[in-house]
């Protein structure tokens, strides 16, 4: 098999797991009363939603440790459509503008309703888990609830602390605050979970699921640490997003994080001063120079560089998670590896 | 026994309910990090939380019919837990200033940590309810939270015509409307579940947890005029909560519901402007107008008049509900009927 046909494949076999857990979750969503302010707009979120990489890691771990699809994909459903929650609460308190090349929601339909269906994706994931109960016994149900369980509280966690540095300006964030945040926000819902679910619905327990725990982390850390870097340089059209917009946000990247270290002082006074502004004060300009700052003092490369190392060490990681697993969906999740860390879009 | 000793005794079964709640989750609410934006600040909310009428309804219920403090206590914990997550989103979402005569989660920690502390909550509510597959066993932990995420998702669909109206500065709510919304956000989560809920807990099952339903409804709706009666005519020494508020918020009580539909052309076309301001247009002055405009016509009479007949309604379906009841803890839900009724703070 060649290396296009590899790529194709993977892309192929993504898109199959995303559509099939997007067609089965809209179907699944509820859509009485009231249309126009809560399931319509829910729908109509999750209907656009995007690759479906999540869903994809949790049925391919799954099928690769020789569980069912189906068995997994109730699973699978609640993941994005809790993907998608955090999304729009996100949007909000970062402030954000857009969101896969459109207005976000509370841009939409105001804070106060995006708030609300926020709240009602983040208790319909957790109600679409009831199904499990019935397709896979209680014992095996209330395991992945725990799972969600967990996963939820250390995203938000995550995010207390994200957002708390943010509020209270800290410029005293160091690279590994920035991964301890990084692990707690993204790597357990990204990756850690979607695996260790995923193996579960299989069969394996215990330390057997603990060992997608370093791979999560590390494949994790990597594909945040190149999300953060295509938010600095890739173009809105590409990315979605506006342009610079974690430096407007004063999102603690790597980069930031890095930058706080090396600054001079003269640096670090202004980057005090850009930081401590409310976000719709801080300017074009200031954000500019943010990012030529960076620039010279390395921060991308570094950051880059770091999600290398990040990604082989996931390599290795990923030998020991999947060593009882086999066939196409096993070369999937270890193609996803090169997907995650070397996507331009 | 006296009426005076009556009430005392209410009062002490209330407190007493109230504390045994607010204690219990307490104890059981998570204390890691982040501690100062997330814990922390959720523990306070909870430590300072109102008179716990909620769980006491659903602890007093369990009772009623034979059942066991100690198997419901988990379920009230995480309904009084579930009630604090709203109230934090609902003052983001109000653009309210008080909460319990402090400055509102979101005044303190800013809205997008206190958005977080509102999620971490509501997910937290659900993950109490995993104990109760060990204490209650599977079948009924799985009814439960059938019950609680039927509560959770009429709130949030109530929630969301009320905001709705408000987004659209409609102008056609009559007091129909104002019912309907009323049954889902108010009604559910804070009468007829928690009745449901312990009534389950004792072992009652179908039509006989159907009759709450209507007690409920009626008690409820009560309950949230005149609460809205209160936020007018109540002062914010007493009440915690700013003076016209709900006018202020453009809130679509059922006093607003019926002077839309009073109203003579010119004082429809000045109720319109003044609702079609932001927020923080909206003047105290003119707030100062709609509330007297209310009065003229008659609007507080009206609705104190129909929270006293559906009081009326209450006792009635109260009577059926709770017929298979008996001892002091059926007394106290009956007490809780002219407590929620009559109470002027």
């Amino acid at each position: 098999m060649s290396a296009a046909m590899d790529r194709a494949g993977f892309l192929a076999r993504l898109a199959g797991y995303g559509d099939m857990t997007r067609r089965t979750l809209l179907e699944r969503l509820p859509s009485g009363e009231p249309e126009a302010h809560l399931y319509g707009p829910i729908r109509d979120f999750v209907a656009r939603s995007g690759k479906g990489l999540r869903p994809a890691l949790l049925l391919a771990t799954c099928r690769a440790f020789g569980g069912r699809v189906e068995d997994a994909l109730t699973s699978a459903c609640a993941l994005e459509l809790l993907h998608n929650a955090f999304l729009i609460h996100d949007d909000i308190q970062d402030g954000s503008e857009f969101r896969r090349g459109l207005p976000c929601l509370h841009a939409q339909l105001g804070t106060p309703l995006a708030i609300n269906a926020g709240d009602a994706m983040l208790a319909g994931a957790l109600r679409l888990l009831r199904r499990n109960v019935g397709d896979l016994g209680p014992d095996t149900a209330w395991l992945v609830f725990d799972e969600f369980d967990r996963l939820i509280a250390e995203s938000l966690e995550g995010q207390a602390l994200e957002l708390g540095w943010i509020r209270d300006n800290d410029l005293s964030v160091g690279p590994a605050d920035y991964l301890r945040m990084t692990l707690k926000k993204t790597c357990r819902y990204s990756f850690i979970h979607p695996c260790r679910i995923g193996a579960l619905i299989a069969g394996r327990r215990g330390a057997a699921l603990d060992a997608f725990d370093p791979f999560g982390f590390l494949l994790g850390a990597a594909f945040q640490i190149q999300d953060d870097v295509l938010n600095l340089v890739g173009s809105r059209d590409r990315y979605g997003k506006e342009i610079l917009g974690d430096i407007h946000e004063g999102k603690r990247s790597l980069m930031l994080a890095r930058l706080l270290g090396l600054a001079a002082p003269e640096e670090r006074r202004r980057l005090g001063q850009f930081l401590a502004l409310p976000r719709a004060g801080r300017g074009a300009a200031e954000a500019a120079w943010v990012f030529e700052a960076m620039q010279r003092h390395g921060c991308i490369d570094y950051a880059q560089d770091a999600a290398a190392r990040l990604t082989e060490g996931a390599r290795a990681a990923f030998e020991a998670a999947f060593a009882g697993a086999a066939g196409e969906d096993r070369d999937f999740v270890a193609q996803c590896l090169d997907f995650v860390t070397r996507r331009d879009a």
